[in-house]
C-alpha cells in the first residue's frame, strides 16, 4: 500500500545486495518510519520477539527470510533444523509462523545443501507473493459484505456512512500487503463507498491507536480512535454496522484467537446483533486442533507493557511513562479466543464461510 | 480508610478555619498525595469538572459543601438557586450530584438567609455521615456474597482464593469513606478471607490502574492490574469468581450507568456465567427514569484523554504522552449503560435486591 503516494510492501529483500531483508520497525510507528536491515537469523528472531515485526501473516513471511539468512551461514541439515526450530519458537500463538517454517523445511529438506540458500529465498518470495494475492482476494470478498451494508443503507435512507469497528492492527503492515481485516475497508474506500472506522486503541501495546490509525490516515480512510472500553457503547447506540478483525489462529471448527479484547467485542456484537466477521488467509487455520479455548497457547507478555505506556512527550521525545503505582503487579495475556458461535463468518481468500467445522471443510476440502 | 496507618475521609472541613473544604487531588494520584483546600464555589466547580474529585457519591458530597461555600458570599435565594444550578451542571451522568443539590435546596429554601450558611454546613455534614454509613452497610451486605463464594470453594477444595474483578474506581476515594464496590472487598480482606482483585486499567483516565491499585495497595489487599481487554479471557479461563462495580446512576428498573467499558464486562460475565454485581447507595437511583439506554445522558469528554496518557517518566516527572498519530481524531464517551438483564443483582445499604423494577420497589417502597 502507499505511504505519501509511494507503494511499499512491509518486507522486501534489498535489491542491491540481494540478501538482506528490510522491514519497518513497527515499534517506532507512528513516530518515525524507520527501515531496518536484517542480515542474520539472530536479528530476525529478535525483531519478531520484540515486535518490530508483528501481525500473524507478516511474522511468517519474515521468519521464512530468517531461515534463508541462516542458511547463508550454515546450510547443513542439522543447522537448518536448529535455526528453523529457533525461529518457530519466537512467538507461540500465531500459527502462520509455524506454517511458514514448515513449508520452508518441506521444500528445503528435499534440496541439496549447496542449493538451499537460493531455494530458500525463492520459497520465501513465493510465500510473500501468495500472501499478497490471498489478502487481495480477502479484500474482494469482504468488499461484497461492505457493499451489501451500503446498499441496505441506501435503500433505507438516513445515515449513509458504513461504520466499521476493528481491533488491533490487521492492516497491510501486519501482512506483506493489503492486510486482512483492513483489505476490504481499503477496497471499499477506493471504490468510493463512504466508510468510517472505529479504531480500538488496543492496550497494552496500542497497535490500534499507533498502527491502524497511522495506516488508515496514510491512505486517507476516515477513522476515529476510541478506548477499548467504548465499542460496546457504540454498538448499543447503533453506530457500528459491522465488526471486522484479523486473527492469529483459527481452529478447524472456527474458534478464533486474536489480540486480547477481541472476545469482549464479539460478545457485545452478539448482544447487539452486530455482524462480527474475521478475515484470514487459509495459512492462519490450524487444522490440527478444534477447541480454541483449551488448545491454543496464549502468550503471556511482560507486565511492563501494562504498567507503562509509550508515546511522544511534548518535547518530541518518544517516552515511556508508568501508569500504575510503584510495585503494582500486572498480568498481560496477549490474546484471547472468540468461540466460533460468536463469529458471523470468516472472510478467506476463497470466499465467505461459516465459522464451523462444516463451513471450513466445505471451503477447504483439500486441507480439512 | 487508612493511608499508611492514618485514617482519612476523602472530604473534610478544615478544623481550624471551620469553613474551607479539603479534598485529595485525585488527578495527582498515585504519584503524589496532595490535599487541596477549596474556599469558594468556583473552586469546587472546577475541581469537579477537572476530576480532581470524582466518583458519584463523593461528587455529591463535595458539591453540597460547594453550595455552603457559595452561601458564605451571598445567601440570598436568587444567588443560592443560581449557584446550585451551576454546581449541578458540572457533570451530567452521575445522579448523586443532582440528588445532593436537591437535598440541600429542599432544606435551605425553608431556612432564612441569615441561617443558611450554618444549616448548609450541617446538611453537607449529614450527607457525608450518611454516605459513610450507607457504604459501610453496602460492605456488610456484599461481604455475605464473598463469604458464600469462599465457603463454596472451601467445600469444593482446590484453589481457595476468591478472585474478584472490578472496573474503574468505586473505592473509598470515590465516596466519603469505604467505597461502594470496594467496601465488601475491604471487609472480606479485614475478615481474613483470601481475596485477590483483578483491577481493570480503565482507559482513558486509568482510574483503575492509578486509583484502585493505589487504594488496594495502601490497604494491603492483593491485586493485579490488567488491560481493559483482558477481563473476558480471565473469565473464560475460570479466574473470576465475581465481578463487582460501582455506578453513577441506576434507573428504577435497574439499568446501570457506569464507567465506559462496564457493559463489555457484563456481557462477558453473562457469557461465562460469572456473577455481575453492582454496589450503590440508594442516592444513586434515579427514580424518574426507566430506560437507561435512552434516558441517561452520557458525558462526552475531551479527545485528548484518548490521544494522550499521563504517567511518570523515568526522570520522575509526571508527563503526558501522545499515543496516536498527529491529527488523529478520537471519541470519548465516558460512561455506558449495562441493561438490567445482565446484572446479577444490586448491593444496596438495605441489602441485596434484583436489578428490576420489582426488586427495587420491594427494597425501597418509600422511594419507588
Amino acid at each position: 500500500m502507499k505511504i505519501q503516494g509511494v507503494a511499499y510492501r512491509s518486507v522486501w529483500v534489498d535489491p542491491d545486495d540481494g540478501f538482506s531483508v528490510h522491514i519497518f520497525d513497527q515499534t517506532r510507528l507512528p513516530w518515525a518510519l524507520e527501515v531496518l536491515r536484517l542480515t542474520g537469523c539472530d536479528e530476525v528472531a529478535e525483531a519478531i520477539v520484540s515486535m518490530k515485526v508483528r501481525g500473524a501473516p507478516l511474522i511468517g513471511a519474515v521468519a521464512a527470510y530468517g531461515l534463508a539468512l541462516a542458511l547463508r551461514v550454515d546450510s547443513s541439515s542439522d543447522a537448518m533444523e536448529r535455526d528453523a526450530a529457533r525461529l518457530a519458537s519466537t512467538r507461540p500463538t500465531a500459527i502462520n509462523l509455524r506454517w511458514a517454517i514448515d513449508r520452508m523445511l518441506t521444500r528445503l529438506r528435499n534440496t541439496q545443501a549447496a542449493d538451499r540458500v537460493r531455494v530458500a529465498y525463492e520459497e520465501a518470495g513465493l510465500i510473500c507473493d501468495e500472501d499478497v494475492a490471498q489478502n487481495e482476494a480477502i479484500g474482494r470478498h469482504g468488499l461484497a459484505l461492505i457493499e451489501q451494508i451500503a446498499n441496505a443503507k441506501r435503500a433505507k435512507g438516513g445515515e449513509q456512512t458504513v461504520k466499521l469497528l476493528t481491533h488491533c492492527n490487521a492492516g497491510w503492515i501486519a501482512t506483506v500487503d493489503w492486510g486482512t481485516a483492513l483489505a476490504p475497508i481499503y477496497m471499499a474506500h477506493d471504490a468510493g463507498i463512504d466508510v468510517h472506522v472505529w479504531v480500538d486503541e488496543t492496550r497494552p501495546r496500542n497497535q490500534g491507536a499507533a498502527l491502524t490509525a497511522w495506516e488508515l490516515g496514510s491512505h486517507g480512510v476516515g477513522h476515529t480512535v476510541v478506548s477499548d472500553n467504548a465499542g460496546g457503547h457504540l454498538m448499543q447506540r447503533g453506530d457500528v454496522d459491522m465488526v471486522i478483525v484479523g486473527t492469529d489462529r483459527v481452529t478447524r471448527r472456527g474458534d478464533v484467537a486474536n489480540k486480547i479484547g477481541t472476545y469482549l467485542k464479539a460478545a457485545a456484537a452478539r448482544d447487539n446483533d452486530v455482524p462480527f466477521w474475521v478475515a484470514l488467509p487459509s495459512t492462519t487455520i490450524d487444522w490440527t486442533i478444534s477447541d480454541g479455548l483449551t488448545e491454543i497457547p496464549i502468550e503471556e507478555r511482560s507486565a511492563a507493557e501494562v504498567t507503562h505506556v509509550t508515546g511522544r512527550a511534548s518535547d518530541g521525545a518518544v517516552t515511556s511513562v508508568q501508569v500504575t503505582p510503584d510495585g503494582t503487579g500486572a498480568a498481560n495475556p496477549a490474546f484471547d479466543v472468540t468461540p466460533a458461535r460468536l463469529v458471523s463468518g470468516l472472510i478467506t481468500e476463497r470466499g465467505l464461510c461459516d465459522a464451523s467445522a462444516a463451513g471450513l471443510a466445505a471451503m477447504f476440502p483439500d486441507f480439512a
